[in-house]
């Protein structure tokens, strides 16, 4: 990520151009100058960063509302290994949009993504109960055939910077009626580039258990209390070979280079089939960065720091030394 | 369920017809004599539930492949309650079905759902290596579409039971990549007909914790562990409130008239913010039923049976008798 | 305890006069009116109450200096059951005892037994340092024989109410070298008397596991964490069948008749081969009491309340009667 | 241990000579040729160590009646730091003894400690109904003053080394009422002789929690667990700092230099106030020692060898070099 190479400048993204995606990779000082490269699927824009035709690509991960993103946890889970460069959390802001000059009321047809439709549903009802909901291909598609003149309707349920893209001039903002929809993106990358400590990270990682007994998750997780680790997310997920067999997709406090993190690691590497390590990044929100929100440092509690580790090192070697 | 009213005599689940969905409800002796309703989505038939329309809807759950079926799952974590009557395992059977007289050689374009083409990649580009693939609606459109000679292509991949309904001849049968994919499909009704206990049962809830705190999804977990209740399946799924706030939805060993389950539904009842019940009922492959399959009893362990509880009931009244 | 027949009128205790056994005794409501027997082993005491002979006995179950009195827990552990009707903490104090008119000046020899000796080691050695300690039967018998003309030694180091008892005058008081050591005690009885509950109530038990499994003691402990029960208390004892085979006798706060405490037991009770119910009874220094000691309550963590149990109770048969 | 320094040709045991700790002693290789100094007290023993007057001193720890020797525990636990080299287990074994000509007819007074006496109980009352049992001083007295003609009774209650010791003859062997009661042993020298690792392995220590908190012991108890080191005994003794406060002496299986049993210890380290390591040493009836026993080998469990340590390390070191 840091290096000046061609293919690391290229950076790929869920498209087309407006998405939430698009908007996320924004945020990054990674995307400044560099060629974005929209991706009509997950899967496409991670084989681009796999066969190194870009340095990177966002993709969304979680939404508050709709959960996990599987196809994105299943492309992390297999194939060749990626790695998790940072996370960015994007409201899902929708915007109501048409060409300039036209006024509410002249709004007849409004264009939505159906799963963008879904989410404006009770704000159309009420500011515009007589108009007619025509399904558009995506959040961006609404705002662009809407600009090209193709569209059949007149205004469309748009992401912000699709609106921005499109040279449409804004109805109205924020008409989401959750108005606390976040959906949470990651830039992924080739192993060999996990960001520094900042004393606000998370690591993501997949535990695959290799047998299904009773008290396997149990286990699991006391691993992580056990080293003051906190987890922030766990999904089960299938390992397609059987119902009732699940991978445990992973992200917990702190980063790789903290001892309580590594000792956990290793805890779960010995006692599963397979640990696949999904990256070390600064959560977002964290200090310092865009949004730093007071009280989101990962810092180890009372026992788990380094110092900690590094003092009951001394005292086991000096146990072993005089033995 | 049991009644005669017109009502239950009528099924719901996910159409078209000829869906693994409907080869799921026509294995259910409910089926017999009733009146089968399709329905274009999930919440849709779990709404025909709801209102009273119908008795039960068919939908699917889980599949081995893909995972946890989100929407079926935020669908009975939310809204009027639900209950699981029974569930059904269906193997991913895809056929290469045409109409009669159509030989390998003749297919030159194949229709196929995007979902089920991929599923038979590696069957197609080693026994129809010059064939075309050209979407179809759905797996039962595919085939309904080329029976109806409105298709664009000389066969289709298609479910087993869809073939069968269309009339179509089947050019080779098992033909899915992996062999041993399977969807489960639950089949919903309203509370008020809970199914007896079998001795292979499974308990479904949903607990959504109320706060967010280290530790918790582990005091969770020991609460099954600790009364000898194993868990089949548990799932994070998002409250809608926000980014790290989820709900469990979990699958359980054992039935709501086991002492052991009762105790440990309680416990979760005490310790969380709510408890969602979503039935319990016989899990498939279990003793007697279809697919009977032996070892898949939920027997309690020793120390959680309903004798162990009654004696230990027991032992505590006389303690407190005679204080 | 609260009839008035004969036996309920005597109490014996560890003895001789003068014991801070005795000293426990006389805290007691109980002991109002009532004839104190003296006993020469906690075994003789107990036997006196398994008989009828006596209504209750006081004896010495853990100091904090030496620990558990492990006569008295295997006492309790085994035979005619027998229940804790109450504890007494005393403050291990001790006095410099003399026959009136003697000095310090004059003290060239002082009698102790060995253990109490040990207590005062460093006073005796700032303040007494030319005197020679002489070995005496006990730490009454040390002030007894004083009194009695027919000790070798000019002072005594006592128990306070031993100096009392036998007219000595106190040259110096509360020497122990450690000020904080306490003794508690509890006083025996036959089951059928549990006091009733106050708020602030402790529940003793003996558990026999039975089996000698690797985990067994973390699923005792995690029996009471995951009811919200606070373990005070818990020993190891040996049951007589080998190395390696041992029960755990258990001190933990709540009482009897609270649902949080039935439940661990009923728990106990079915996981594992034996538990003794050793009563239900105020805890020294709760509210009210002698030493009334803030925050010394013991009530249940939220969740774990009665009322939360009976809602939980509630919402279960709600669940059951509308299947 | 392994010097041939004149003090480690020294050993001390608690005495007089003849009773079950000097029988311990003789079994260890370390006692051939050496100098065996007989000591009042286990303090005694124990200081002679510490000042080195002797290399190792052998006393009782735990009896499968009596339970833990809370002096030696104790002893152990605070002051110069000592380790435990060995361990050995002795069958508590009594004999009755007389001088030579003696006939079971003729005794009508038997010799016995009161601890001896109380397990030989039932034996006398079948065997001597009408003898009448006198106090000894020990159980090696109660032969010594037999022998010397100083002793008031006919017959002794003995250990079989005393009998052998005195030239008195057997009468009857094996005559404890329970003939399964054994005593274990341990020899103790100072810091920097830990026996090398056998694959049949004990680890003992002292946790100093340092704060008094629900959960804290199960947390140490999910330290060992959950790395694979299975507890052989644990018991809970006074700190001195008040009821209620307490350390915990623990035997564990494995050897300090295990890879499970190091991190097991340094989480403790870092956890809790203090940790003190008492030796690994092997394990009583271990492979290849005396009373070899099937099965008392202490082999790690899947996943916690130390080429499964090996391993994660490896892993980890290449994920953070790789990155």
């Amino acid at each position: 990520m840091t290096t000046a190479t061609p293919t690391t400048r290229r950076l790929a993204y869920l498209g087309p151009t407006g998405t939430f995606t698009e908007q996320a990779l924004l945020t990054r000082p990674e995307a400044a100058g560099a060629e974005l490269v929209p991706c009509p699927t997950v899967p496409a824009a991670l084989d681009l960063v796999r066969s190194g035709e870009v340095g990177a690509a966002m993709v969304a991960i979680e939404s508050s509302v709709e959960g996990a993103v599987s196809v994105t946890l299943d492309e992390l889970a297999t194939g060749e290994p990626l790695v998790i460069l940072g996370e960015v959390e994007v409201p899902v802001a929708f915007y109501l949009v048409a060409p300039a000059g036209t006024a509410m009321a002249d709004v007849r047809r409004v264009g939505a993504h159906p799963h963008a439709a879904a989410q404006v549903r009770r704000w159309l009802a009420e500011h515009l109960p007589g108009a007619e909901v025509v399904d558009a291909a995506s959040n961006a598609a609404s705002a662009a055939d809407l600009a090209a003149g193709t569209a059949s309707w007149d205004a469309a349920i748009a992401a912000p910077l699709s609106a921005e893209r499109h040279g449409l001039a804004t109805l109205a903002a924020g008409i989401a009626d959750n108005p606390d929809a976040v959906t949470r993106f990651v830039l992924v990358g080739r192993p060999g580039a996990t960001p520094a400590r900042t004393g606000a990270d998370k690591t993501s990682l997949v535990v695959f258990p290799g047998e299904d007994r009773p008290g396997l998750l149990l286990e699991i997780l006391e691993s992580f209390a056990l080293r003051g680790v906190n987890l922030v997310r766990i999904e089960s997920r299938p390992t397609g070979e059987g119902l009732g067999r699940y991978c445990f997709s992973i992200d917990a406090e702190g980063h790789l280079d903290e001892a309580r993190v590594a000792e956990t690691l290793m805890s779960l590497h010995r006692t599963s089939a397979e640990v696949r390590f999904l990256g070390s990044y600064p959560r977002a929100g964290g200090p310092g960065g865009p949004g730093d929100t007071a009280g989101r440092t990962t810092a180890a509690p009372a026992g788990h720091t380094d110092e900690d580790f590094d003092a009951a090192r001394a005292w086991l070697e000096q146990l072993r030394a005089s033995r």
